[in-house]
């Protein structure tokens, strides 16, 4: 008989490799597929769901966890076998106990939300949309009545994209986040003529933009070998494998950033899969799959790298001669950092942003525990942004409607973007420790370092290692919100010229 | 309890999808994939390979054919009922004698040799690519091995290309077809100073060949909201549902030929998937089964209508225009018809292009037969080449190597091509019976009324019907070689201004 380690292995590289076939289809999907391919697509989509669920939730799954599990003895917790049957056993405990009607129900209503909300937004007609997010809602409280070994029906969604992460300990560290953002945006909006963003306005031909582009992404790690870039109107990334990593952008003419910072945080991303150890691949370790952390590498490449005074100095050179704008660096510098309490959350800045984050995880609480109606839940979100943004909601397209989460019944993930930045703040900071000449590499054009560090330390763990025990070994100890703010105290107070405590 | 037939449908539809996954997963990887990518993919190739045919030879669909075909009275055999069962029937009978294991070996040996003869062509590397094919040819073995119903082991293979050929028929239609072939090309040769193809030869920037090529495609129906048209090594043309068709192409920018008549070639290829009926969609039924049939639409637009004095009025004032060179009609139609003997399949005029196929032919029977030794393969080509073409084959990459099908397992499908061109003269002919303007309609350019008598004669059946029974449908009897030979002799004669018998 063969190990029951390498058995185990083999049943699920099959169920590895049907979800890169997912993959391929959604990617497809975005970046390459004619729009009347739409009605086909999601026939195979769901079938492709359907078996790879039956072959995950049955017996046979069962049996070879077990009968790896009495060989456990003596294997290492940090082992690659240790970790794949930890992830593999929660992962499989999880997904038996959703009947399959309803996980079929909770696809289609993604799928068809999806589309009602494309139609409700354009319009910004909350009221039309709101059957379609009662539906999910209902399916959500179904799906969580499925569990009954979670702390609070919050725990069991958040479980889903963050594993392991506690309704109570994110509250915990927001309501930290949240005393610490207030007062510095009450300090910079007093200070708001100090920073000019317009050189990012203007006329940015796309060509040119395509070209700083791979030149910023090459700097990066980019490989034509292994990776792509495709346009896609709401950019993602993804990888099938260590070596097919695929990232998309997409370019505003008249605004810089939208391809330029976009591309960086795709790129962070995708070096995070690139990075993931070649013994990983085709087991469920083989994905990232903690999306705080995923989401940390995008944020730290795209504002702690990006956004940072060393690489402006190598950014505003090239900006300005491909443009002939003769911009510097300072003035790079300080119109990307901009800060703006704004409507919309994927504009937002970094400072701004955790509040867009913090009214999204509020409510869907509310919602799902009905502690807040759905037709009260436009009024509820205008107030939350006055009371905490200090901006006036126009209409639900700009306000309750601007992201396709709820209506894709993807509740539980928006913390997730919040955390990334407290751990990619965590992670930048004991970056610097360890690489005391950080900052001169950066500000060399010298990327490679930082992408090393991440990749020995993060990445080439793929989803062995729970986030709070990944941040334990790097960083030594759970997610914490000072590093990020330290970090944002000390940009805003060269940006903005002021003192901050 | 439901229909019987709906059972069927319902089963073999998640059959369709996988089927468009493994669709997918090829096209990708010969237009998008990155190069690196190659190895997880060919494992998720074997992957869903395996499952595919773990779910089609399984029991289950054994009990689906059978319940259905109790229900079979008085159903006629026209019927998408009937036709559905019938084929079903005789695929699932063929499956299940392959182990899985078998299946998933060959899908990803296909895959993996598809990769290395990409290196292999490049570097004109035999000997590096023989293990590969020796795989291959092993493989092929053992599937033949499989069956004990067929009258030869090359039935087994072309029996997968070509549903119901027999090697006996297509040998004696080839023995016809040399015979008519060799001495046509004879008297050609003799007069070969009076077609001129230099026209064809110079400088044609690709942004202009892709003008034309997409407004020929239009022309044709190509459509963006249900095609894409990309670049690829080895042109192909596949479709995931119809209103999702993927074409591809190459650009030379020293000969015209490539993109132009490639790309219609592909096109026929595309307009057969988007014909096939609705009712026929997520079926067995719902791709075309027959490769002879297939080709037969792909060589019918490339050569009967692109290389056909009428369309080549439209085309030369466009081509004139174009690229500045104030071509005429009769010039075009004289260069594109030129009939020389040469070293490359794809490049080969229609006289010659059975010769190729020929070769093909008679060679991968020696092999599969052990009558031919891998190591000696490239010595046997290069000598049948001097027989009947006579040209001296330079290298493995203008020789051996010049095609990938071997290379991705691909045996018992070249006899196909020869076989379309036969029956896409049949189909020719009877168009011109039917439709007694249709010169007129090219000439004008107005392909749309060839387009729809190919739709309903042809497309819309799918793989509803046998190549033999479609044949007998629409031209009354089985696939001949004299239509074919009477169209290039009336060709050749206006062409090379010579009496043909």
């Amino acid at each position: 008989m063969s190990d029951p380690f390498e058995q185990l292995r083999e049943h699920m590289a099959a169920l590895a490799d049907l979800k890169n076939v997912a993959q391929l289809l959604d990617w497809d999907q975005q970046t390459m597929m004619p729009p009347r391919g739409a009605v086909a697509r999601a026939e195979t989509v769901a079938t492709v769901q359907r078996i790879s669920h039956e072959m995950f939730v049955s017996d046979e799954t069962g049996r070879l966890i077990e009968a790896a599990a009495t060989h456990l003895n003596g294997v290492s917790h940090d082992s690659d076998n240790a970790s794949l049957l930890r992830v593999t056993g929660r992962q499989w405990d999880k997904a038996r106990r959703v009947p399959a009607r309803l996980a079929a129900d909770l696809a289609r209503a993604s799928s068809v939300g999806h589309q009602a909300w494309v139609q409700a937004r354009a319009s910004s007609d909350f009221a039309g949309f709101v059957p379609y997010l009662e539906r999910n809602i209902e399916l959500v409280r179904e799906y969580i009545d499925c569990f009954d070994d979670f702390d609070c029906a919050y725990d069991v969604l958040l479980d889903d994209y963050e594993p392991g992460g506690r309704t109570s300990d994110v509250a915990r560290l927001f309501d930290e986040l949240k005393a610490e953002l207030r007062p510095l945006i009450a300090v910079v909006e007093q200070h708001h003529d100090r920073v000019d963003d317009s050189p990012l306005y203007g006329d940015f031909p796309v060509d040119r933009q395509r070209e700083l582009v791979i030149w910023l992404l090459e700097q990066m790690g980019f490989d034509r070998s292994a990776w792509r870039i495709d346009d896609a109107v709401h950019p993602f990334a993804t990888g099938f494998s260590n070596h097919d990593i695929r990232i998309t952008t997409r370019w505003d003419e008249s605004f810089l950033s939208t391809s330029l910072y976009g591309a960086m945080h795709e790129c962070g991303h995708g070096l995070y899969e690139e990075g993931i150890a070649q013994s990983l691949q085709r087991t469920p370790l083989g994905h990232a799959e903690s999306l705080a952390l995923h989401e940390s590498q995008s944020r730290l490449w795209e504002n702690m790298v990006g956004r940072g005074r060393p690489f402006c100095g190598v950014l505003a050179p090239r900006i300005g001669s491909l443009f002939s704008s003769g911009l510097d660096a300072d003035t790079l510098y300080r119109a990307v950092n901009r800060v703006a309490p704004s409507l919309i959350r994927v504009e937002a800045d970094e400072v701004t942003y955790g509040l867009h984050i913090i009214v999204r995880f509020e409510l869907e609480q509310e919602l799902v525990e009905g502690r807040l109606a759905i037709r009260d839940l436009p009024e509820a979100w205008n107030a939350r942004y006055k009371e905490y943004l200090g901006v006036e909601v126009p209409d639900d397209a700009h306000g309750v409607l601007q992201d396709v989460h709820w209506a894709a019944g993807l509740i539980g993930y928006f913390p997730t973007y919040a955390l990334g930045n407290l751990i990619a703040g965590q992670l930048f900071a004991r970056a610097h420790e360890q690489l005391p000449d950080l900052d001169a590499q950066l500000g060399a054009g010298e990327l490679h370092g930082l992408r090393e560090w991440l990749r020995e330390n993060v990445h080439r763990h793929g989803a062995k290692f729970s986030t709070s025990e990944l941040l334990d070994r790097v960083v030594g100890g759970p997610i914490a919100v000072r590093p990020f703010v330290d970090y944002l105290k000390a940009k805003l107070s060269q940006v903005y010229e002021v003192e901050l405590r």
